[in-house]
């Protein structure tokens, strides 16, 4: 037996990792402990933990670390509380490895508590490059986890040029990529939102519609208002059925949050329609449908890249991220913004690229942590760099 | 003007910073802000807190984060409390750069905590490679932090490997090193040591006589029990005049210091006197005329290099860190000690090696901080390595 | 000189401790700490710490500690993480007596934090009784507090039968009466809130207006939804000009929110406008104009006695406090509400009522903390019921 | 069944809640959650989870929240610490009732969750009065408290007048006392001693000898040093074999810690032998053959009424405590403390004194915990003072 931990903390990251937990629970050697924590436990953030328990997984542990203020000064006390609380719990709970997904600030809270606890840590979606803390906080992650499962082949070799250990770093592809192939896309889109409160316009999605996700950038917080308000004003001219989302817990997206809410009372926009969560298999037969997506998600360009979707990305966050075709890149401009979806809205849907994956990384990861013995892993870290190994004692003059 | 935080939470790395602290003070441009917390502020830990003062610095805050219990979930902890704390007084201190030291777990915290602020990072000793939690650690802060002051040549190159920008990356030399020449190397140890009370024999250092300074290696925790035992044992049979220093507070110190005591309480050695703590000059003093050093103390490979001390470096803490002809390695093993020590003895004083800096790291690294415009660094990282840059729009099939 | 810090955490606090804040800037031997946190700090709760500011006020400190959710364990966490902080910030600012507020968490977290640091606690507010957890906490601060300043003659009798030391009991009114003698009374109140932006209806405030203030009962959580389901329902059947605020941050906040939004979405009120927010004095003049207040905050009980306002006190959160002729109580039962709200209206402003004072307890309560010499206080509190003094010693058979 | 979690932080008050454990262990209804955590983890404070691991329980969860430095500040922000880590441990286990012993941090951090989450506290020892923070926080205790234990008739009557619910408080006598009856107190001394290391000389204990227990008094914070060597002057004049215990983790145990190494480092005492710990039966055994108790544990009150071993206690910290006749107090002064002492060695034992208890309180405790049903018990308090109940509508002039 090997008890693997897993920290899910946000909606966001329930469905990067989902297939992998899907695929741990059919593994006989692991015991999955599963920790529920922070706005995945939380209403205003889409309340994930509900749809983690109907897809039948009992949390090992609940838990509250997320600080209100959604500001630079709150995400990292959230980040120092999430430590503690998470020291206490992998105490208790003993895991023989603790898997931590992207780059997300309890991401970086699961690898410094484990690693200096000697759990060895398993990182998905390390050696990618993007912008915001993100970036920064992804590749820290790399240099304290001890087994990698990088999403492509170009994020593995940053891996090694980094100094990562070849023997612990596996191309498995992205196990957010895994759902897809789950997922029953040809379900209408109407049905889909049905399930959903929302709030706003009554939207006929028979029509070409727009799918819109834009999160704060945290290195240029605060200017999620302004950014927000470019990519609504391009929404008031396109006036095509929208479907919008909230953004995530993260420093700024009380900004973005704000923005809307007075796009939404100054113009009552009868186009769109607002939503706080989808289950991240609704949310891939949304994209699957829509003629274009808007914003700064990752999914457009993960996801997008398999499903052919059309996107318009805005602005820094994605920056450098590996991209397929179906990804045009835009500055916070309203007109860049107009002019790029009407582009992609004539083009159509893309052919599909698996540079993201193939749909299967989830097995291929529950796999190699499956085979892993308890101790296997060696929890002291060594840069890898053989050119230098030879040169540690240092001729003097 | 331009406003620098410096932490410092234990007396270590007083000993590492203080000749930036002293250089930046002579900086018209910097407003220096020194927060100094954790166990730089414990009676039980030498209370750097009083040799800071002395010295002529008022903090600007201190800040108590030490969970007890020396074990690697109160470590962990520790750098979740300092998280939060430090985040709290940056935001009220509003800092333009924070500078971070080395590769304790305040140092991490410290990294955490400025950069999720949009606070532009400094550290020092960054691309070294070592044993211990200190590894990953070490490498986790190189991929936050925005300025480089790398100590050695091959460390400067590891940062470029591991894609930090190189005009942000300064070899400076190490400042650790720049107290040797401050320092009234020639004043006699009797006269050091009569300004400490510590415990046990009364010694001659007339003789030639050994410095123990031997830590926990917190990825074998909790085998310090044991690794001390191995040094205790050689001492025993040695039986040189021998200063002994006290661990520092890291998961495994406990049980390092319970293997003093209960051999000091069986043994009751008339040749080893006990000390908590020495001021960073008054340690180079002993370093100086010590015969042999002994222990795993970084101190013995990067100031040792410069002052030609010989010494016996025990364990894997220092392993692969660049070193001068000065050191010799052993495990933990009583003969291997005894005879090393023995040939160390016999061997003398090394020459010079000026590997670790020239000791004029702290006025390079202070004009450089001094020279920055408030928002010059930008906060937004990227991984350098320009050899994908042209591949970011992947060509799909 | 005697160093008096005050913790604000709320928008609700500051409106309760405004008047002795003013009087303590008056105070020349007074150095008045303000320390601004939690929700005082957030737009979502209204930003107080931007009103404090425009009254003049520079905050010794800015500092978060509120834990998302708002439910019973994030308010039991925050508590903890208010208590960490406000510790630091204690040691740092020195003060010699702290002044904490009423009954929320963060008063709690400042009375625990300031006691065990010998610092002397004076509290507001003690001796009264309420429903809701804060009953409890109200009382346990006391137990912790050094100086009482209760706001009516049965408060100050309760203080003295828990056992507090009358020399350390000051009779001086509420502070929050205070600012009624302060205000303009007699502006519009559309005025008032044209400054606000708020969402929902335009109302013609020269009509009789209903002003809603419901705040979740923590020891009823989680009825909080249909608490206020009862009361929306009654606004459905009153169909009176509505000012509607959203609640404070408590556990069952979200619960009252989702109602109110629920209620907005299915029902699109054309007779409510939501607020987030209002200047305490701009609260007093729309309770001034009020036809008749409903829900459940104690400012409809306090206030509102002087004011002779109409009130309508729902369910139990106010339960057992006192309360002058001005107030009817209900259950959560939209029928009773509404035909209280229909004999309030009727019934026309009540004569004041001086029960919580008379406008003069800032001055009084800042005349007694800057008459302090620091270290008078004695920090050794010790259990006043002089009829057990004498058997100390117990006669054993 | 009904789940009641017990919080155990220190040796101290597992001694005080043994016999509770014991009993409820007993109940077919109960399920006991036995929470470990602070200084009952740590060696340097005894590791007393190891005695409660020997006496068969197996903690539910062990949690670390002692922040380093045993300062006013650090007990502080230990408690908040507490506060956050029991919230989470209380929201995974979902106690119907939490049992907090006595008037430590710990125990007030417990009461201050459970409080906020609605679970009910279960308090024993309310209604004493001491000196010290405890004093304070005890009674602070009671009023987050739900149902109380108290050990004495005053004591019980205290609570009434603090306006405690007499329909839950119960007099039980002190549970501390049990163990008294469980205890084989015929074992030879010299016998008990031997199973601890501890240092210092060897002792003749089938002489007459001293038990020396004295820990910092936390509001006369930072006079602990010279309070300590009072007593030690006294025991230099003694000079009777003598047992000293290390002071017990609050504010200023290190300023006594410190006392109690110069002391020994000075003198040299051949006639003082040191320990950090012992079990609660052979601390018994030890008080029971000891010819006089010195310091100010209040085990010398409680459990040495009903043994009748002569005491001397020094100082404020017991400052009101219900004693019977075995007791002398005097203040810090080294000829009081010398006189009283050898007063108290020539009285002998005292005849038994059943004032804190006549050893069956764990049995009467757990078998009122055991009737419960879950949700039995209010959560919402009400001030217990029906005099005002009926001046609630106050008849306004």
């Amino acid at each position: 037996m090997i008890k693997v931990a897993v920290v899910v903390a946000s909606r966001a990251n329930y469905a990067r990792i989902k297939s992998v937990l899907f695929a741990l629970r059919q593994q006989a050697r692991v015991h999955l402990q599963l920790i529920v924590g922070a706005s995945a436990l939380l209403h205003r953030f889409g309340n994930a933990v509900e749809v983690i328990e109907k897809d039948g997984f009992v949390p090992a542990a609940k838990v509250h670390f997320l600080i209100e203020g959604e500001t630079p000064t709150t995400m990292a006390k959230s980040t120092g509380l999430a430590i503690i609380e998470l020291a206490t719990l992998f105490e208790n709970l003993r895991p023989d490895v603790v898997v931590t997904v992207a780059d997300r600030f309890e991401t970086l809270a699961t690898a410094v508590a484990a690693s200096y606890m000697n759990i060895p840590v398993a990182h998905t979606q390390g050696g990618e490059v993007t912008g915001s803390i993100d970036e920064s906080v992804r590749h820290a992650i790399t240099k304290l986890a001890h087994i990698h499962f990088p999403a492509t082949e170009i994020a593995r070799q940053r891996l090694l040029l980094m100094g990562e250990d070849p023997r612990w770093v596996f191309l498995t592809g992205c196990p957010a990529i895994d759902l897809i192939l789950l997922t029953d896309l040809e379900q209408s889109p109407q049905e889909v939102v049905r399930r959903y409160g929302g709030t706003g316009a009554a939207l006929d999605l028979r029509q070409p519609y727009l799918l819109v996700l834009q999160h704060p950038v945290t290195t240029e917080y605060p200017r999620g208002l302004e950014q927000i308000q470019a990519t609504l004003r391009a929404l008031d001219i396109l006036r095509m059925p929208t479907i919008m989302l909230w953004p995530n817990a993260d420093a700024g997206s009380d900004e973005i949050a704000k923005g809307i809410r007075q796009f939404r009372e100054h113009k009552n926009p009868n186009y769109i329609h607002f939503y706080r969560n989808f289950s991240p298999e609704d949310f891939l037969v949304l994209m699957r449908h829509a003629a274009c997506m808007i914003g700064n998600s990752s999914s457009a360009i993960r996801e997008g890249a398999f499903l052919g979707t059309p996107a318009v990305n805005i602005g820094s966050r994605q920056q450098a991220r590996e991209r397929g075709r179906n990804v045009v890149d835009v500055d916070y401009d309203t007109e860049q913004i107009v002019s790029a979806v009407r582009r992609q809205v004539a083009m159509g849907r893309y052919p599909p690229d698996y540079l993201y994956g193939d749909g299967h990384a989830g097995e291929r990861i529950a796999a190699i942590l499956a085979r892993l013995q308890p101790g296997e892993i060696p929890v002291q870290k060594v840069l890898y760099y053989p050119q230098f190994w030879e040169k540690r004692y240092r001729q003097s003059a």
